[in-house]
């Protein structure tokens, strides 16, 4: 099979690894253990899942020296990001065997026997279980919180499923070091090879979805990959799910009154979540809309003065380097003007300049509100917020959509712009700006297509429920039962008879 | 356009009705109206929401002289089971009126803004929003519960999604009366045209799917069926979600145990699990295992003298009838012998012969785990329960697995029984039937594929969350949340800064 290549996006210097692309009597074997894990991942139980992550948490921080050093040289993210990356890959472990012991994410419900209108009902009792194997697709943007040690391998394993990663060809070294620290967390909690595995190779990927032990597959990437998986998924003859976190412009308005109290301080948040990581975030602001009057000419005066003396930034690879500059000319061509780009000293390897590009509203074309990967960020100025309101309702799904206002600000007008976010994205951030997704129980990061493919999130707490399908007992003997779903079980919540129950934890 | 016929098929004559089958421009409007209607429902909020279905309810209770008598020519169903069936629908909308009460279903969460391990973050707040205008393809084999006035229309109505449902061609006037009962209670309830609407024809029913304002579909019916509207699903640029409740075997395990202390009642409750409603159930029990020893020979003994004098069953349709003729040709061919059939003195219509047949254990190919339409059951007799663990590990997922187990049968064989039917179906049924599936919040109907194609339910409390979306707002004003999300808010269980907190509905 072939090598696996590792690349230093900051020289554009190519080396060859030990690793090889994943064959198929490879990958059957990897599938093999994985489906052979499913059953001790299984029983061990909650808790003691819990306590795996756990694990698998403080052995990522316990190879944080070289995993942010590999990272670092596969990316060209630089440390100080990918430091603070790693922490957050930790803490969804963390968060996720909080999941656990609070159990709430089982949906436990148990309906008593009993005389109904359509008489005599038999005992129903329902939870959540794990679907089996998952293939999770890894970014190439995090190497981290949406790779091999991600938030969808996080969520996977708290559900019960073992994990079979497809590492993203731009940190194979990073993902085989990341897995390397996870599969010593599972030795030491006793757990069999297979929990957690990395496969190299996009033939890989695409096999391990067609293979029929996988039970669901989660990609963070473009809409591209996921309409290749997406068709290697159809060759099945049993469905699978299949969530993809795909593509999203995340417009942001600003409304007048905000501009006028604000420009300054608005333009610097801007700038800072555009270009940061290289503007290489699925939440990036690709589009902002700026009122046409003094205060929009300063917010927009303030941006590209901070665009014109700023350095260059590395990209993660030479496909997203050409897609950028590909990008920036289809811009172009669809209307909109180079605003202000910095003349950049030196562009070693995949080093470009980051934009800011202006457009005239009334040409909002596909071609301008697609996802551009890279620090660009496109101005669209308006004059009436008649203007804005219909700018805002032309655009495609995203992620996110964010709103500036001001105390001078109609309500009214804010109460427009958030219906149209409400009803196109998936999260409405007010006064601020969609990069830097908070980890937690109410996170939502998703939205209607195209910016993801499902009705699910793939950051926070409630982003298990992918890796999880009902099963219902009727009539059971409570030993065939889960303890969770025995009478006298009260240490998580659940609802009984139609009343939810909060969990009473046992003394200890 | 083309008249819609009805027939009645207990003597299998068509008749004319008004109805036409919908046009694309008239599927236009009627799509643009459902559009229209899904800011007032939704905007009307979870009480007036609850009083709406509550309204439909006694609607459709007021008609269900009308209702039963057209439900009766149409189906052949019988009265009894008609006018339970329509209570059942009726119990349905009740029970969303709770759903929609009770506001568990929402998934209520609050972050406060915190310091985090991540640093300062931010406030967020999610809860789940209605998609969107679903479709519905109402069912052959439940004019009521599983059609327009079914279990899918309740809760995307609960969830405050329009709904444009495809008539089953089986009972297009039932179809209609109960959407117009329907209709008149949105009217009561000072609603737009356009909360309910039925559309006719194949072509109209996959016209819908591709409409870009459609967010979601749902069907109960055959695999086939289900690949036709998929393939439609996949013209559209922007992919939705699709419930499809389709195919299943339904097997029963009578452990030797059961059949020594209980032969007699098992082999009633099996007859009349297998042949209530002509058979026509998803949950009817198609394949039995069955010990080859004396007490096996009595249940079967005891199979074979039910069936044998049983009279005929009516089936719903021609294409049904022909299908349930075929299949009993396919099982023979597999090798399936008939065991006990009546001779009916006449067969007018699409009156059919039940039959119970018997295969060996051995010869279980996929022409026999096929789901088979109508009053049919196949018994496979086992000599050890080896050979039952096998033959139950070879068999395609359903949506239900049946176990009858006596005080004297082992418990580690019980455990195996159970362990392979939770992981290929989405209800284990102990000493009981999976036919008659209960109403309420812990069911589950789904399983793996074939049964289903997704991990919900489409009867129960949750399959709601089909119909909606989570929804993230990030530091948002209070004026702009849902009231549902604002702080002093307590009357639904919410999450807040990870902690459940139950409702404390206010003094009324």
């Amino acid at each position: 099979m072939n090598t696996v290549l590792t690349v230093d996006p900051r020289d554009g210097r190519h080396r060859e690894t030990q690793l090889r692309e994943t064959g198929d009597p490879e990958l059957a074997s990897i599938v093999a253990r994985a489906s052979g894990a499913t059953e001790w991942l299984s029983d061990i139980g909650r808790r003691d899942r819990a306590a795996l992550l756990d694990e698998i948490a403080a052995s990522l921080d316990s190879h944080r020296t070289e995993l942010v050093g590999t990272a670092e040289r596969e990316t060209g993210l630089g440390h100080e990001r990918l430091d603070f990356e790693l922490t957050r890959a930790i803490v969804q472990f963390r968060m996720f065997g909080d999941v656990l012991r609070d159990g709430g994410y089982l949906e436990a419900a148990i309906d008593h026997a009993a005389a109904t209108p359509l008489g005599a009902a038999p005992d129903v009792r329902r939870m959540l279980v794990p679907v089996g194997p998952v293939a999770v697709f890894g970014a190439s943007n995090f190497p981290f919180a949406f790779s091999v040690a991600g938030g969808d391998t996080a969520s996977a394993l708290a559900a019960g499923c073992p994990v079979v990663l497809k590492a993203h060809p731009s940190h194979p070294l990073t993902s085989q070091a990341s897995a390397d620290a996870i599969a010593a967390a599972v030795r030491r909690r006793g757990g069999p090879e297979g929990v957690v595995a990395v496969v190299h190779g996009q033939a890989a990927g695409l096999a391990l979805v067609r293979h029929p032990a996988v039970r669901a597959a989660a990609l963070t990437g473009s809409v591209a990959a996921a309409r290749a998986i997406q068709a290697a998924i159809d060759e099945r003859p049993a469905p699978i799910p299949f969530y993809g976190e795909l593509s999203s412009v995340n417009p942001i308005a600003v409304l007048p009154g905000a501009a006028a109290e604000r420009a300054g301080q608005i333009a610097d948040g801007l700038f800072a979540s555009f270009t940061g990581s290289g503007g290489q975030l699925c939440t990036k602001p690709g589009l902002a809309f700026v009122p046409a009057d003094p205060a929009g000419d300063d917010l927009v005066e303030a941006l590209r003065a901070r665009v014109g003396s700023a350095g260059g930034a590395v990209l993660l690879n030479e496909r997203i380097r050409d897609a950028y500059v590909d990008a920036e000319a289809r811009l172009e061509r669809a209307g909109a003007r180079v605003s202000a780009r910095p003349d950049l000293a030196s562009a070693a390897g995949f080093t470009v300049a980051p934009a800011l590009l202006e457009i005239d509203i009334t040409r909002l074309s596909a071609e301008v509100t697609d996802e551009c990967f890279g620090p660009l960020m496109v101005v669209a100025r308006y004059d009436a917020v008649a203007d804005l309101d219909a700018a805002l309702a032309s655009l495609p799904p995203s992620l996110t959509g964010s709103v500036h206002a001001g105390t001078s600000d109609d309500r009214a007008v804010v109460r427009r712009v958030v219906d149209v976010f409400g009803a196109s994205t998936g999260r409405i951030v007010f006064d601020g700006y969609p990069t830097g997704v908070r980890v937690s129980w109410a996170q939502h990061h998703g939205g209607p297509w195209p910016s993801t493919n499902s009705l699910h999130t793939s950051v926070g707490a409630t982003s298990i429920r992918r890796f999880l399908r009902p099963l219902a007992w009727q009539d059971a003997p409570e030993w065939t039962l889960p303890e969770e779903l025995r009478d006298g079980y009260r240490e998580i919540p659940r609802r009984v008879d139609g009343r939810l129950e909060g969990a009473r934890p046992a003394d200890r």
